[in-house]
């Protein structure tokens, strides 16, 4: 049964179907009315996330099907201590595709391992959101006409911004595409993205100057810089205006820049850039419902497909080290392990085992 | 955009062409229930209230339309800081129309100013609750036969009961209604609110004494007179009594009398009034569905009409000074003012600007 | 008005006609999917339950129709003041029919007093939880072929466990069923319900030890045996592992038994036994929806014929013993009892009356 648990899942032929699908939709909503007449889409959220949920609500009432759902934790049986999979094993019986949402890293890997439906992971934990990465890319492809040849500027917190390393993640699979990374020191992108991205051979510049590299971007994609992350509270006080996006520090960007941002925002993107046309956000959600739409429509009709995405095996002497591995909290889960490129990694959460 | 913030947005005109749909639903169920086929309500509740947002859903489902949404602010993206304006700008993407309830005052205008799709204030705050006003003109419409002419008594709480003001504003626009003000001096009916009706010459009497008009009322509208109003606890004890009705109460009245409560009711009306034919208030929520289902009609069929019911104008020199004003807590609000015989007011609050 | 409360409000021949029903829709799925087209089914959940919520949800929409209400007291009017009866008086102008969950033991006859739609009771407390009943007496028709001439073996807490008392009342109104009483001596099945089975000749014999009777068993019904339920922490650390259902405790048992479980379990049935044929556990929870949907379909087939099955009389003398039964929270409730085998029990929770 196929499921999408991260967006390299999908290869890259299969991401342009869905762009294509989702442009299709777009232009002939009527068509996709009924697509889902009789089916149902189950939204489990066991943490709260509004703008997905409505997200995946829309998507699946605009193709003719029913919703039913928690969205939270507390309205669930997870309170009495049930696992995913016995959720979704149950949940498996009453609807036809199932969209979770979950705290815990490596929660979707679980919960496909009990599903009789196919799974959307919606987010699980700080592991992967594939759904946001999708709606990055039709928005980029329906902006700037193309998934290749961009400059595409990352700004705010490259470090703990889990959308920003699905995206590289993401643009690193389409020819010429350059990335700048903005942000305070603080929240520079992890080596282990840059080891990535040099072993991809992409082309990439750090700063801290947001300003520096704005008149060369095609796209700007904005993130929240969260006083959380700061150990030191001056540091914070010191670098959080320099990365806030305002019509002065447009003055000198492209007129075909488009401006992304997962959402949702707090302050990093002044009001007054609402109103310029290079301001893609909220355009932005409107293509995560298309996708979603996209999606859904793809899932059901390839459910009789294998998973094939994670070719993992069953390793009882390795142990993942993330603490905040699923396998760290669900009962009786089967350690399974990835081997590629001479090492293991968690099939549930990605995390590498050192020190074998 | 057509909006509905106030039940003033609406003329008196178009006030009978609402009570005329809602009592052809009424009669004709059918030929309403594929009206808002493909459509779908967002029913934003950043605070709880079952009964408003039931009735919303109950009025969408039985117009053919779907609904998504959620019920309170945990579960929704408020929680992370976000704008009402950012979350009614994406939502729009997602749904044909909106009903919003909110904590704060104003806060269904700042939504307007950010809708692509039409919005209903389904209450915010101490400020506008139209939709409840709707259900007890159609209810006085349908039990007494007219919106004119009548003797309405008005009993609890008049000082801070919303539905009470509101009720006043919107009888004072039919003929030779009459108003009798049943309350504890505690919770007298604001001056303000006199002053509006000498303003507009409708005539009206205070009394302390539930029995003391009974016999002339057509309409006796119940509020809750609550424990947390009275700064002397003994003077809530020695009162609160005196306000609740029961069959003596009601041995004087006329046959003729409807007895109306936005409910939920505590206790002050007994349960033994229930089976009374003069007891409309349950009756009161059926017609609040029946408002609602030709409110969504009225606004989706006339979207495209411009929303000309608050004339306001930016002023960057003035200041809302109610103290739970959306201005106050929203973020790079802009500041606008309607000016009307001589004052300027709050456009999101109506809170005039005193001492200019 | 038709309503359920409680199993026993159907007679023998009602169940296997429900039975009928739910098999049917399981084999023609089609034919029931415009059945409720129009109608509305409201879930009044005071307390949060999941499954049992998403299985109403499910079987309204597989039979066309839809859904609202709630998940939680937090977001209904309860959380007001508001009484059962009022909310339920209200909603009945919302939906068709209506599904209640509350945790006050009598709640629902509570809401049938004031019900102008078909109520059915989804958990009351320690009360009645019928609809569970039912996807048990379902489970075992389905898997076994027949609902009598059985061996059914109760496991865990028989104390407290409702499902288990529910499940022995409906069983034994099938003829040639032997129960085997498998729990620690804290947590034996009660007297009042041993006495109720000699009462009814009903066969059964008691152990400690979930090994013993393994042999003989058709059906196992298992049920979790909690830590809070001991007063002395060492007695549970001595006991917990005694009954836990693992391949191993299996070797024994007939190839034809049948594990079930009303979930969510925590550790009471190792996972290793999910793959096991005769663990029926999870088909149980798709054999809830089926009887939902029939149920659904009863209930407003025969909305006009009138409720008989709690014939009680109003007793202003006597009083309910239970200090969880619902007559001592819920405002002005008439206090109701039905009168058998020369006694008095409470109409709302089923106590018996003592000492008059």
């Amino acid at each position: 049964m196929r499921h999408l648990l991260d967006v390299t899942d999908f290869s890259v032929e299969e991401l342009y179907e869905l762009i294509r699908t989702a442009e299709d939709i777009a232009q002939n909503k009527e068509k996709y009315c009924q697509s889902c007449k009789g089916k149902k889409l189950a939204t489990l959220f066991f943490e709260p996330s509004t703008r997905t949920r409505l997200s995946f609500e829309a998507a699946m009432l605009e193709l003719g099907g029913s919703v039913l759902g928690f969205s939270e934790a507390s309205s669930s049986s997870a309170t009495k201590g049930e696992s995913i999979r016995d959720t979704v094993k149950v949940v498996s019986n009453y609807v036809d595709i199932i969209a979770m949402r979950h705290p815990i890293e490596g929660a979707a890997f679980a919960a496909v391992k009990a599903a009789d439906v196919p799974v959307i992971n919606a987010g699980d934990g700080g592991h992967c959101h594939p759904t946001q990465t999708l709606a990055d890319l039709l928005t980029i492809h329906r902006e700037c006409g193309s998934l290749t040849g961009l400059t595409i500027g990352l700004c705010g917190d490259l470090k703990y911004g889990r959308t920003v390393h699905s995206l590289i993640n993401a643009m690193s699979r389409y020819a010429g595409n350059k990335f700048v990374l903005i942000s305070p020191s603080e929240l520079a992108l992890p080596s282990y993205m840059k080891d990535f991205m040099k072993a991809e051979r992409l082309e990439y510049v750090e700063t801290t100057d947001m300003d520096r590299y704005m008149s060369q971007l095609d796209v700007l994609y904005m993130t929240r810089v969260q006083k959380e992350r700061f150990d030191d509270e001056k540091e914070y006080m010191r670098v959080k205006d320099c990365y806030i996006l305002d019509n002065k520090k447009l003055a000198g960007a492209k007129k075909s820049l488009r401006i992304l941002h997962p959402l949702p925002r707090v302050n990093e993107i002044a009001c007054e850039v609402d109103s310029d046309p290079r301001a893609a956000y909220f355009r932005q959600t409107l293509n995560g419902k298309l996708m979603r739409m996209a999606l859904i429509l793809k899932l059901l009709r390839e459910k009789d497909m294998p998973y094939n995405a994670r070719k993992s095996e069953v390793h009882k002497d390795l142990n993942c080290p993330n603490p905040k591995c699923v396998t760290k909290t669900e009962r009786e889960l089967e350690k399974e392990f990835i081997f590629s490129d001479g090492e293991y990694r968690c099939a549930y959460c990605d995390c590498y085992v050192k020190n074998r």
